[in-house]
């Protein structure tokens, strides 16, 4: 089977409706996903940038959350900005979704956490918030949080996010089919007929 | 008549696609199109860039270029990168677009010169390249250019830019609708769809 890869950080404010789109329009296009969560902080703090692009440019800002607001709406997303510090800090989230990688939980996980983020005003980087997260998916927040925390997925998550660099990633969300790279939620319907006919249209 | 604002730069990638593609697109769902050139260097400028993002940040620049390509490539438009320096100095060209205005050849002009930059491999700021193109649409080059360099001309576009920057505009292509604003060559639709039905999707 065909395979996209879908690379997001939890702070990525596209990645949200890319998170909620592209399970189904996969299944539809015939096209397998690899979920791969990554950072952007160490993305972003290379380029020169210590915040987000969307608080460094205030117009740039404001229209991303608008844009968001008419996206969300056409595609029945729901979305609540969050009252916390825009960006949240994704780290605790990113380390546990790709522990989920092997037993298959990472992208019910994923949603999940854009939904607390984007439409439920939630602090992702608050142990009870992801806690309730993982007990609302069967699973037991203390083991999965320990293996999120074990060394070797600490250093999972960091080789994940050099091969986004490496890769040619500079922002989230992006999709890879092999060497071929797309950025943004807007490119996801671009990605998905890349790897089914070589084109985009 | 419904109608949305072209705010477009010649010296911006993204705005040759959409240039190509809007009058055909706007015709299609029965929307008017005004078209807006302006200077995007004062508005990069005030952000503290003194050189396009895509050179400023090579990650996004390579990507930018490819993925050009292929949009281009699914719209049949052609696609040659400038040999010369990028971004081009597209000044002049906004001065004589400005200038045509009132006698409806604008989108003519502006798609000869956005088509002598990407694909044609020609220096839009040559006074030769300009002239030429004005004498494949049937004008005086001598003429036009003694009105697109009138003091009132170039104060025009001046404050067309300052118009710019008060709607929110940060980049090219946009598109406005009244207050709502749409940037992006991929967010054409959106802005039709908008000025058509006030949604989306």
């Amino acid at each position: 089977m065909r395979e996209i890869e879908f690379w997001y950080e939890f702070a990525s404010t596209y990645s949200y409706p890319a998170a909620m789109r592209i399970a189904k329009k996969a299944a539809d296009a015939g096209v397998a996903v690899r979920w791969r969560p990554f950072l952007l902080g160490p993305i972003f703090g290379a380029q020169g940038w210590n915040d987000s692009p969307f608080n460094i440019y205030p117009a740039k800002g404001k229209n991303m959350w608008r844009d968001l607001e008419r996206i969300c709406a056409a595609e029945n997303i729901p979305l609540k900005q969050p009252p916390y510090r825009f960006p949240q800090n994704g780290l605790k989230a990113a380390r546990i979704a790709l522990a989920g990688e092997s037993t298959g939980w990472t992208p019910d996980f994923t949603r999940a956490v854009y939904a607390a983020n984007f439409a439920g005003q939630k602090d992702i980087a608050d142990d009870a918030v992801l806690g309730g997260i993982l007990r609302g998916l069967d699973l037991d927040p203390a083991a999965v949080v320990a293996a999120a925390n074990a060394p070797e997925n600490k250093e999972r998550l960091k080789a994940q996010t050099e091969e986004a660099i490496a890769r040619g990633v500079y922002g989230a969300p992006s999709f890879t089919v092999g060497d071929e790279l797309f950025w943004g939620n807007d490119r996801l319907e671009h990605a998905l007929s890349w790897a089914k006919t070589g084109g985009i249209a």
